[in-house]
């Protein structure tokens, strides 16, 4: 982690990048006066919390690689979902970790988890704690230990003849970046999260990455893997590809913590892009827009960038006023010319009454993409819901799961005011993974429940239009009802028989997945 | 399958297509004469194999389901190997399948599981029966039934909004594209076995088609299946993308029949390439094409055809004599132009040393790549041994593997004569599929013991140098042994557990995997 800057304990990101009151009034009276009441009270930022003592005491031996005080507990307690903040904002700290521990090497996660099954304390591996799906939060009765990775936080080896990359569980985007980038290489993985999520955490929860289409999520660059488990470690070949069995390491892609402790990976990485083509398009309607994206990704072109915005989404994320959708298309490629591919890509635009844009658009989305998370948390501090969900579904399942969400959320939120937009974070041949954005004013001190009556009603919405519950934010303890409908409860069975073996007394992460 | 041609019972692919005599004589004096001793006589096509009665009498109720005849007993008692068809050809049909099951429903392969877990049988799915690793070949005492999945043949449904057909398992691949081509779609999956083999075939043991790039592994189209297992039925959501948990999906690719029989899949497809470019490429050595491949395919070109032929390889399958090697180099693409990605690829070969040939070797080359298992059969009727053994690897270890290889397969043939060509299947980012035909003299009996031989040898140099024991030939039960040592002993007892729970009484292939 980046020296002296001071992450948030209770918020997104970096402390010094919250907005400050007058940035939280500013903000609301800028984007959402127009929309829905705001009173302009702003909950003020929690001071430091006071936790019970922890029911656990490190063992001499490995005291060094435990923290138990209370910032650090209160900071592990949960991930940084919307319910998570306005928890923390209210000081209220449910069942913090009684301890953290910070494993330095291999040995060390093996000394925790033998120890912690000595025990009977449950273990949640923590990568970089962005989780927005209670996928670090323990809500047992158990004694209870986070497993913070972020000490192993080595780039062991970068193969620059075979591109890859072997790196420890615990290193962050930008540390990994930095240490690809003298050598002109990158992992091309940045999901929104990048900045505060590790390694480890992008392969227990199968993350997606920045990019529309072509190779874009962790699934696709893992190589090979070290996993601790209770039960002992578990290592694959590296191989560019095999054909011998169900592969190991799709078991631990999307395992979540629950079947081991991902210590280390190789990665396939890439050369940077020397070559990039963009463009934003304008289409009369969301539906016009979806049609272009479709022929586009079924052509066979693989676009980078390649993000729908419907008309809402537009105006507050793009500054868009003409109630139209948007594309924001782009191409890129280390070797060859790309703007063939944005002319074939364009030509399918105009077909279904696309109109390129000057450039700008692209980078005000951007901009805005990244600082969301703080916009979020701001809006929190006035007393707002705001929060996300996302899915993919087939092609022809799309109109009707997003007029399903839309009035989901409206019929759920108390207000019956909710700003509701939607776009494709990912795009693949057989359908999009829309991404849907909630704001609606809340009641003080009710959010959380509010909140998660919305995202129940949102979920049955996704469920019943034949979406995934999760595309890319995993299932963690908030999507496991949805989760268990849409999992055959014989391949549950499959995955239990597989945990006992590898965790036998069930420590690991206990209350998700399974 | 179509209608009054017969399948060889003992030997690849039609029948009528096997060489007669004469042709299996001319072939061995045209191709080996120079290389090495052929004695002439030619092993005479086996008479109708006569078997022991079945130990299982099928019940009433699922009679027509069943064929006990010895001609259908004996060609479901082995793959088609080397040395699956000299056995035959010898007339060793040492473990026949008592009986032979042809379900014509999903609730036939149901009530089929629950008779052979009542009798105590053992039940090996078998799609096309082309395995070549023993796979569909049940080496243990109970008796047992090879569940012949041909009957299972429809194709469903043809989803052209979201490109992807909904298919049954025992659909064989010619009869599936003949579905998709009036719509003018493909799977544009074709692996060798093509013909001969089915699409639960595929998904079981992970198949590769015959495209060297992109998507052109079954892993990559599967989007949804259906499978029966002995504890129930397994169903996955219909999604193109989903982070919810490990992939239901991944446990049954490469499951080869011991956690479940395949039923049904739903697969993505795509439109038919309107725009094809393509060349043959000589370079001066071998390391020469494999360092313009590598740049080739490191740069984010997608040719469909990269195969790399090494000089040997290049002349008895490319007719080049001028002992240089060969690189056969294909775009394609259903919507644009693909010319210009063939001159930038070109421009890397250049690089290397490469110059462009006039198309005809890639012609003659893809000739005779479909008749290859027919030559193959051939040449044993002349008790020459004729195999092939495959395996992927990262870059930087394939020299010293291609060298290994060949000196293992000459140290471990008798005559200490032995021809052991190399081309490339498929290659990525991080590494090449390298695929040896060996071809050396038998003796006359005993060719069974000498391959198995051979085959442990290189076996153990594919292992030593870090390759993949399969890289789509599948596990079976001829690469257990090495399978072992690559794969961890935990994720070993993690898939038991899961069978266990999937198959509690152990009647699934038994003697694969696990």
């Amino acid at each position: 982690m980046a020296g002296w800057r001071e992450r948030s304990w209770w918020g997104w990101g970096w402390a010094d990048e919250a907005f400050d009151d007058d940035a939280c009034r500013q903000l609301a009276e800028r984007t959402l006066r127009p929309w829905m009441p705001i009173d302009g009270t702003v909950t003020p930022i929690p001071y430091d919390p006071v936790l019970d003592r922890p029911r656990l005491i490190p063992p001499s031996i490995l005291e060094e690689a435990f923290a138990p005080d209370s910032m650090t507990r209160a900071a592990h307690s949960y991930g940084k979902a919307y319910r998570d903040v306005v928890r923390a904002l209210h000081g209220r700290i449910e069942n913090p970790p009684d301890l953290v521990a910070f494993p330095r090497t291999t040995h060390d996660v093996v000394a925790i988890l033998d120890w912690a099954e000595a025990c009977d304390a449950a273990v949640v591996p923590y990568g970089g704690g962005s989780s927005v799906v209670g996928g670090v939060e323990y809500r047992g009765a158990a004694p209870w230990i986070s497993l913070d990775l972020s000490r192993l936080n080595r780039v062991v080896e970068i193969d620059e003849t075979n591109l890859a990359v072997r790196v420890q569980a615990g290193v962050f985007g930008p540390a990994l970046e930095e240490a690809l980038k003298p050598k002109e290489l990158t992992l091309r993985h940045f999901p929104q999260s990048f900045e505060f999520s590790t390694v480890g955490g992008w392969i227990a929860t199968r993350s997606g990455g920045h990019y529309a289409t072509g190779p874009t999520r962790i699934d696709d660059f893992v190589e090979a893997l070290r996993v601790v488990t209770p039960a002992g470690p578990i290592e694959s070949l590296r191989v560019p590809a095999s054909g011998a069995g169900p592969s190991p390491d799709r078991l631990f892609l999307g395992s979540e913590g629950a079947l081991g402790v991902i210590v280390e990976a190789w990665l396939r990485i890439t050369r940077r892009p020397a070559h990039t083509a963009s463009t934003a398009v304008t289409f009369p309607t969301l539906a016009d827009a979806v049609d272009a994206v479709r022929e586009i990704v079924q052509s066979g072109l693989r676009p980078s960038n390649c993000r729908v915005l419907d008309p809402l989404e537009a105006m507050l994320q793009a500054g868009a006023t003409d109630g139209q959708a948007r594309l924001l298309l782009g191409f890129e490629s280390p070797a060859f010319d790309v703007q063939p591919s944005l002319d074939a890509a364009m030509s399918l635009c105009t077909a279904h009454s696309g109109a390129a844009l000057e450039k700008s658009t692209v980078d005000t989305w951007r901009g805005s993409f990244l600082r969301a998370p703080y916009v979020r948390d701001a809006l929190a501090r006035l007393g707002l819901i705001v929060e996300t969900v996302e899915t993919a579904c087939t092609w022809n399942r799309f109109e009707a799961l997003h007029a399903a969400v839309i009035a989901a959320v409206q019929a759920a939120a108390p207000a019956k005011v909710a700003m509701v937009t939607c776009r494709f974070t990912h795009v693949y041949p057989d359908g999009p993974a829309p991404y849907f954005t909630i704001v609606t004013p809340g009641r003080r001190g009710a959010e959380v429940g509010i909140w998660d009556e919305i995202k129940h009603a949102v979920s049955e919405a996704i469920v019943a239009a034949g979406g995934t519950i999760t595309h890319h934010h995993a299932v963690g303890r908030d999507h496991r009802p949805w989760y268990e409908q849409q999992r055959s409860p014989l391949f549950a069975a499959a995955l239990q028989a597989a945990k006992d073996a590898l965790d036998p007394r069930g420590i690991l992460n206990p209350g998700v997945l399974i």
